[in-house]
């Protein structure tokens, strides 16, 4: 079932350089470990640009926040959708970074190519081939997430499906597995950085927050992410944890944040 | 991780009986087996309408055939898309059997409303929510598949998505899970079948095709199915497999599945 | 990873029609289905012996009981060994049952030798090859099952060690195959029987209880192991399972037991 | 399923510091990373002389060498046994290292008492029970590595099989659990490592080899497994993998072994 001779536009082949994703004066791959980092979900204006002064002031490059909120039940909070996105757009302008957060549908398309910095496509939509031609046809960053059972070389095709349709700007994101293991939320796969690393030129970074699902084994995963040679890191940070609407046992405080962006920062240069 | 006080329109709590989904003068759910058979795609007016016939002679209630197709690989065949919807439906009209597909994207739903009996939500698209939200706009029947390494409560939760929008037409689709073992394509949980039983009154088909990945295994997995209690079997048929555009290896010819009929049919009445 | 050129004994290559296990006048292969029946474990002399006449008197064919059993946690009931097996032992004498019953180390094949009919190896045992090679030095029948995480393959190879060393009287046991799914214990994985089938010679009998460990599964999960042609299930069985001494919710009462048999038998005749 | 209160000798909040398992002038855990090394199996005299020395002169604690290998064939090389044992033992006595090797029988227990310095138990018998009980009842160092397929809950109530005998020098070794991805043979968690160390006060270390299957993976998973902080790694070192006699393509040669070495021990004075 190797399918590696069919990847054609992600392969290294076919390129053997490091792709770097630029955006903005920002970029991730090439070198510099890119930081993004955030809320799992934008809940008001005074969070998310609290949140986002928080982790500018740490040194995080990009800010993340979730407006469109993918959810396993219809009951659950399901994000402030536009609102939210407004919140994060001005939270962008404010601090001056750029923003990350999940499209969920083909129809969105037209407003986040307009309000966002990078568009994340989440991990149960890594197969919605729809969706990923349709982002083929911007110019945008696109940070495609592995699916929770998805193989490296499945992840590799649904990056060729955004850039068989012309657009390269794409940045892979390892985030865990699904296995019987259920003491973390998911199993963070780090051979998988290495394996993208080998078969693909895109940039590949890691989300140690949802692959273990607890906050306190995000700061050692984020080091070990480093160590395999991750070219950036996604961090869910809230001011509340405990009060969050959603993953608030996965992610850290901003002191410990800053603390972690310390080491990391230290670490590379 | 329970989330089974969730559920509410799915939950069998809500609703004792089980559910039965009309289509036309067929139904799936209600006792006896309901049986949807055709090819993997539709490559041709002669092949949809020779194998629509077949079908429908050996006894099978609907004819399946994918017109849009979710394929790993942006450079596999991707289907005959709206022609080969076309085609289905004509075959669907000229047999008198109610066709089953797949849909890939919210903006087609408009036109499958139109032209099929019962959509087909697939595996790779069984946490689209947003595709999930729109089809409960509708009264179309929601053949909804289980996603590969979805739980069981994952796969009522988004038939809740569904049904939370108004719409109960739910068929549920047991399809094989991802797992460690590779001599299989999936493996097939029939467990699942009776979980679902006991936690919902929505009708629950077994794909074995799919599942297991090998025409061999689809006759005793079949049989397997009805014995524990399956509402219906998706079948694979082609008249010629080793040539079929896609999934050939999985689909039986029409003499194997006219045996395997005779056999089902047989054990229920 | 295709192991399947090494197998050499276990091969149906080497032995094309399907091997027929003899124990006593019974036998498992052949075309009967083979009924083992009886509880998780000894637990009195009173308990084997009322269950060992009850599984008789439905017409099962061999006494299953575990002396020596293996727990995830030392604290756990670790069985009555010894005085558990003399137990087994009188039971079946008493019945003319044939007994099953695991065996947990190399120093006590002696002991088993002489007083089992049926020495089983665990799933916790499958690749614990020092005791496989003993085991083939015996003539005594060996249900080997199926390791938590083995493939096919595997499974195979470990029947390879004992029959290497002379014993060809293997019968494979399929019990579930740990995944990610938490809804039922294991995963019963009915694909595995046919696979084996068509690789090898040697029988498959199929335990339903260890594989979903949820007695309401029990009966419809076997009926399914018929339709794919096991050649034997085993069925555990207890008289007071809400007070027995370990997998009580997944054993069935005589009476549910009894009503499945009626079931089985009739369909085979 | 939480079995964590059943956890008592092994359970951090019986022994709030972490364990330090000394053995000879060398000890694992305590802050110094423990660095074992050496080939997959013992092959000549030569050749593990030759290792050992080797792995010595670039800083290894620890000589690792297999003696008795468990296969999943029993056509594959099984180890040269007895004379690995010896010619490892000399290896040891000539380099002063401590040696480490598996055990796969109880029967060579006294054997391993006297010959080795860390008794392994591999994966493959991390629930042979009986096996750890009678390693409970000596006071050697045992070395217990996750199973392919084991939660980190069944990890620890394997070690308390031994602790409760009255052996309390267990050292635990996440190797990587079986998933579906095949890129890698299997998927090192290094999150297991944080939930050990979280549980438990028994120090835990990392095998890369054996995890990734692919030798240039070794080194930037022992520098992430250092990152997470693991007690030590277990590296697999061979003078010509290309022709070794196992895991040859898990292997690195002495002088990748060597800079991998320089880098680790830099990180860590």
């Amino acid at each position: 079932m190797n399918t590696q001779q069919s990847y054609r536009l992600s392969n290294r082949m076919s390129h053997m350089d490091n792709s770097v994703i630029r955006v903005g004066d920002k970029a991730i791959g090439g070198g510099r470990l890119a930081v993004i980092a955030g809320p799992c979900s934008v809940e008001s204006k005074e969070q998310i640009l609290e949140l986002a002064k928080n982790v500018k002031e740490c040194g995080a490059d990009f800010l993340r926040g979730g407006a469109f909120k993918p959810r396993s039940s219809p009951y659950s909070f399901q994000g402030m959708k536009l609102e939210g996105l407004e919140l994060l757009k001005q939270a962008g302008k404010e601090t001056g970074l750029p923003i990350v957060t999940e499209i969920m549908s083909a129809d969105m398309i037209g407003r986040f190519v307009e309000d966002v910095d990078v568009i994340q496509v989440g991990a149960r939509n890594m197969q919605n081939f729809e969706l990923l031609k349709e982002l083929g046809k911007t110019t945008k960053p696109i940070l495609l997430k592995r699916g929770l059972s998805a193989t490296v070389d499945e992840l590799l095709m649904s990056a060729e499906y955004i850039m068989s349709e012309g657009n390269s700007n794409v940045i892979l994101c390892e985030r865990g597995i699904r296995t019987f293991e259920t003491y973390t939320r998911n199993t963070l796969d780090l051979s998988a950085v290495l394996a993208i690393k080998k078969l693909s030129h895109l940039p590949v970074i890691v989300d140690p927050s949802h692959a273990a699902g607890l906050w306190w084994m995000v700061e050692p995963l984020a080091k070990a992410a480093v160590a395999v040679g991750a070219d950036g890191i996604m961090i869910e940070v809230h001011n509340d944890p405990a009060n969050a609407k959603c993953d608030g046992q996965q992610s850290i405080k901003p002191e410990r944040f800053k603390s972690l962006m310390d080491v990391l920062r230290k670490d590379i240069s």
